[in-house]
């Protein structure tokens, strides 16, 4: 059984980190060129490269970037170096692969020895292994819980969680094509997710650009569709999942784990080990990122919203542990969530 | 005790009904005269004109211009009057006000005797009297719901269900009001409410301009929000309300409802005595309008969805009775919310 998709969100040159620029999809596919930290931390910034995984991966080419452009100062490398993590690790606050990244990065810099440049292919490699291993880690998940989904129906899911937002076939999305490919015959329920409609903009494209049967709805309209009858699954990711289970995941996710337990439909979040964050006991300690008031006030660059109003616009929220049927990771399956069954995983 | 709003969203002319078409807001303020059944039909249906009870009033008001335009031609004015009846009908099914205000200007038609003239001008008095009575039951909510809110902190509302939804000063934004009125020191949250943005584009608008401090958040949002503790109350307003308390409105405030019941917020409607529909026993029988899948495809005029996608676009939901604290009536307050409670104050 190969579990494959068409979609390609990013490569990796012999100077460059080449990305599929986010913001411009569905309309247009766009690519940016990326040569250094900076221009790589303003890219996770800006959301032109998004997805908890994808960010990951991103920031280790990032810190190679940061050496690779320093390689002819030999005695700057170090804090080139350092300057590369620092900026990298303050673009976005929530996605812990992001700190796990660039602590991998870092470890491998400091294990290189030799010239400059044998020191840049050492980081240079750190970032193709955990690509490498996030694209692994994708295809377990969509094994694992490809067998969990139902045979057939509808599934749904929020924001993006697949190849645009990792190095392989996807968390969330990546399950569902593992479905797909056992045969299920299922068609998918994509929210929209705003602010920043990734489900229209990304979910919508990439599940179609496979073929896949996809209808968007308006993130209030889950709820009706869940008492419906016509989900019998939701598929999330991850942007960083504490110590107990507790999930922080792209706004409107908490909603929608309320409106599945009310339901009886099962609620999965799928997240690689790397997502698993063991400092912090449970959601409450989970920093949220609040973006710009502009993503809420404007639309396609239209101010939608009355001068003056104030916004509350914050990027991620915690869904308690309780509500989640299972957290599938590329180790196994934690069900319940729980310290416990996570740990479990994690020890592997 | 004086409750008001800046806000005039309609006035009847000699001649015309002339409303603040609602899509133009907040960055205009552009005026449509209506002239004829027809043009008040396609207002609905456009929602330049909406909000149950003003629907309902505009569609008194578009019977009598029904009536008005086939004066001359007194052979044809029964005629006449039943085919603006069923244009304007056809505007929005699940707005119970509309085919109540439809009904109670056809009762005056068949009343009225003598000349044209006389006819056409009892169709008129029965849209005042209709927008009149409107008025008054959004200042009896008002003082009632004004009452049950807390002495101070957040409010949260879905949709707008204001003065630009009424012929006063509206039906959950009256209760804010007449809580202000009554000195408590509220702040008010207003869901964006896609997929039309009428939280963004009415509410805060209608806010700002009566000085309310408003704050302005993603409909996926809102669970968080009540999760912070933030929001003493949740208040909104209603399409159609069931014989047993079930509640249609705007999509998205179910899954609000689920939120609120989780966090232990009160989650209040309030909602004219002309919302009620005695004839449909539960939530289940109400019809729920889909509406054209470019609202969720594009926005500001630019498509963000990917070419190809299904559309799910309800305009409504269901929230049931036994998540509602109580439904707020110009003839009293319905707690908690049920077939015996509403019967009482419907017979009044």
């Amino acid at each position: 059984m190969e579990i494959r998709t068409a979609v390609v969100a990013w490569r990796a040159q012999a100077d460059a980190l080449v990305i599929l620029d986010q913001r411009a999809l569905p309309a247009r596919e766009v690519h940016l060129v990326l040569r250094s930290a900076v221009e790589v931390a303003d890219a996770i910034k800006v959301l032109a490269v998004r997805g908890a995984p994808l960010i990951g991966a991103a920031a280790a080419y990032g810190l190679w970037l940061g050496a690779r452009v320093a390689a002819d100062h030999p005695d700057r490398l170090d804090d080139a170096v350092e300057e590369a993590r620092r900026v990298l690790a303050a673009s976005r606050p929530t996605a812990v692969n992001l700190f796990h990244a660039l602590d991998a990065g870092m470890a491998a810099w400091r294990a290189a020895v030799g010239d400059p440049a044998t020191r840049v292919a050492a980081l240079r490699r750190a970032a193709d292994d955990l690509a490498r291993a996030d694209a692994v880690a994708c295809e377990r998940m969509a094994r694992l819980g490809g067998a969990l989904l139902p045979d057939e129906g509808g599934v749904l899911t929020h924001c993006n969680a697949g190849a645009l937002a990792t190095c392989g076939v996807g968390t969330a999305l990546g399950v569902i094509r593992g479905a797909l490919a056992l045969g299920k015959k299922l068609r998918v329920f994509a929210d929209e997710t705003r602010p920043l409609l990734q489900g229209a903009r990304l979910t919508a494209w990439e599940l179609l650009r496979d073929g896949v049967d996809v209808t968007l709805l308006p993130d209030g309209a889950a709820a009706s569709l869940l008492r419906s009858g016509a989900v019998g699954a939701v598929v999330v990711g991850a942007d960083r999942i504490a110590r107990n289970g507790d999930v922080a995941n792209k706004v409107g996710t908490y909603p929608l784990a309320l409106a599945a337990h009310a339901h009886g439909v099962p609620f999965y979040v799928a997240a690689p080990t790397t997502t698993l964050d063991a400092a912090t006991p449970d959601g409450s300690g989970i920093v949220i990122e609040e973006r710009a008031a502009a993503e809420v006030e404007t639309l396609g660059g239209t101010r939608v919203a009355a001068e003056g109003v104030r916004v509350f616009n914050p990027a991620f929220d915690v869904t308690p542990a309780r509500l989640v049927t299972a957290i599938i990771t590329d180790a196994g399956v934690a069900r319940p969530p729980g310290e416990n069954t996570l740990q479990a995983l994690w020890g592997r």
